[in-house]
């Protein structure tokens, strides 16, 4: 059996297969989305969503064709002017890009690859969004939640928007103290690519409107005041990834009844197994070195000239890392450490790197 | 067996199944947008419409997570200030609508549902892009090549767009004289909706650069230089819907395979017998009366108060028609002809017609 440890598109949830033939049986993959049966499956991924991340009632859930797409509509919708992003990798870099992109006067506090903010972050009084990315794929810095929540404390009348692209579910904010958290579902959820999921509190929602009332525009079909108009009916603006979102619906589901402190714990676990072995390697480290900016969901080893023959090792044994991001593609591997990897693809996964000397 | 007849989402293609099947061994699901196996398939499902479509050389072809994003996309790359819509039903009139978000002077030809456009179409010189809807999905009406020619033709300067959401592969374009053409996949390709597909000419790519060098904000990471930019290396620039993009490939090479022209000519047929029926039948009458504009891949039935009693009927017989579109739900059926709709599907549908006297 093989075990793809890439960080997304990742290695499917286990139960994803038997979903999509079920998926066929029922007719989903034709299903019209102004179908009360359609409802139904937003109703049922929505509602799932919110128990298993505990989200407060004032959150509405939205989807989208991508991550990316997320980024583009907040920086659309919340935006008249500023933004302020913090930068510490690829992803965090192309959110605060894609706020240039869509003409705005976006800001940075930027530190190198594989570091951490600090305590000092330096960020303007008139800035209305914060851009936080809770957990970068590119090198595996995870930014700690008390750090997230103190940006809010010292600046409350800016909106925070949390990229939790990579680390979801996993991650258990208080949503009380963010106002727009993302993901998309290649990732920890474990399904094929094509689906992003947005989470807005009502300031989010007010300040679109506002936006739409002082006359700028803030997008069409996907702007906040029409997925709001959908949503509440448990309907999208546009014909949306019906499959996908029903797989969703499913996946969360079978993350229900696992339960999320379970997903959690071993999650925890099996990231404490994999960089005790990078620590105790003799030929490998934690790219990370501060132990309170590790990702738990994303490790990255800096494995030098060795990252190809280790490559081919774990590959003997059927397990596939993900490569290095951008200039590290040749230096470092990338491990995912979602809910479908299980503790003993990672008991394997440590054994076969200790075999490395 | 059932048959859906509703147009979109419609009855999957035939094959669509066994492609998902394969897929899944394939590891498609999960496959990296970044890797060679992807740029494959992307080549394979352009490759293949070129040939399909006979797409001339200088069009390029973009994924999208839907034919809505297109609709936008299209106004914030292609119109500085002002577009003018041909408007004859609901998506036409959406497309209009989403210029008008967008913050552009949108400008409409407007004719009641059911008709069509007439010789004489008003387009102001200074307009930057015409759009036209080649087959209104929500009235059965489909606008003749030779009167969408002739638009390019009175206004050389303009940039000529054609919805083809419901009719591709159908329509027999000379691509020459449009300069960008769009459609979905859950129409007539027959696959699960989430993907849209964008094919533009050199005149739209200069146009973007244009805007883009003015200083205007054309959108972000699905404005045309970044699609463009990632599009020649096989590429998205976020993570797409591979497995979409995957079923595409396949089902365009099993299109290829029917060959086009067999197509063509069995949607030809399947539409003259539904038409004659409706003609001849006692209780039913196309919607559509001036036969030109009769749309080939979306046949909507007047059926007044009959609808109900016709439904049930043909829903005992395994055959679900689309209700009407919006005012129209309760006194109207919509009849998708689209690839997957055999021959025998629509004589099963026409004598069933003939029973209900």
């Amino acid at each position: 059996m093989n075990t793809n440890f890439t960080p997304g598109p990742s290695q499917l949830y286990f139960t994803v297969e038997d979903h999509v033939r079920t998926a066929f049986k029922e007719g989903i993959p034709s299903l019209s989305h102004r179908s009360k049966k359609f409802e139904t499956i937003y109703r049922e991924a929505t509602d799932g969503l919110r128990e298993l991340l505990s989200l407060p009632a004032d959150y509405q859930l939205y989807f989208t064709g991508s991550a990316t797409e997320i980024w583009e509509r907040i920086i659309q919708n919340l935006v008249e002017e500023k933004s302020h992003h913090l930068v510490n990798g690829s992803f965090s870099k192309r959110f605060f890009e894609i706020a240039q992109q869509v003409g705005k006067k976006a800001e940075k506090s930027e530190v190198a690859f594989g570091k951490g903010f600090g305590e000092q972050i330096q960020i303007n009084n008139n800035t209305e969004l914060i851009a936080v990315t809770h957990n970068e794929t590119s090198t595996g810095v995870s930014m700690p939640l008390n750090a997230i929540y103190k940006l809010k404390e010292a600046h409350p009348e800016a909106l925070l928007a949390v990229d939790a692209v990579s680390s979801l579910p996993f991650p258990d904010f208080n949503y009380n103290l963010l106002d727009t958290v993302f993901f998309s579902v290649q990732k920890a959820f474990g399904l094929p690519a094509g689906l992003g999921v947005w989470m807005v509190n009502e300031k989010c929602i007010a300040k679109a409107e506002l936006l739409l009332n002082k006359g700028l525009s803030i997008g069409s079909y996907h702007n906040i005041p029409s997925l709001q108009a959908h949503a509440v009916k448990y309907q999208t603006p546009e014909t949306p990834n019906v499959l996908s979102i029903y797989l969703l619906s499913k996946v969360v589901e079978d993350m229900l009844r696992r339960g999320i402190s379970t997903i959690r714990k071993e999650t925890e676990y099996k990231a404490t197994l994999l960089y005790q072995a990078l620590e105790n390697h003799s030929l490998v480290k934690p790219f990370v070195q501060e132990k309170v900016i590790q990702s738990k969901t994303v490790i990255v080893a800096d494995c030098g000239d060795h990252t190809e023959r280790i490559t081919k090792h774990l590959q003997t044994k059927g397990m596939h890392p993900g490569s290095g991001y951008g200039s590290f593609k040749k230096s470092q591997l990338r491990f995912a450490n979602f809910p479908t990897h299980s503790k003993e693809h990672y008991e394997l996964l440590v054994d076969s790197l200790k075999e490395i000397v």
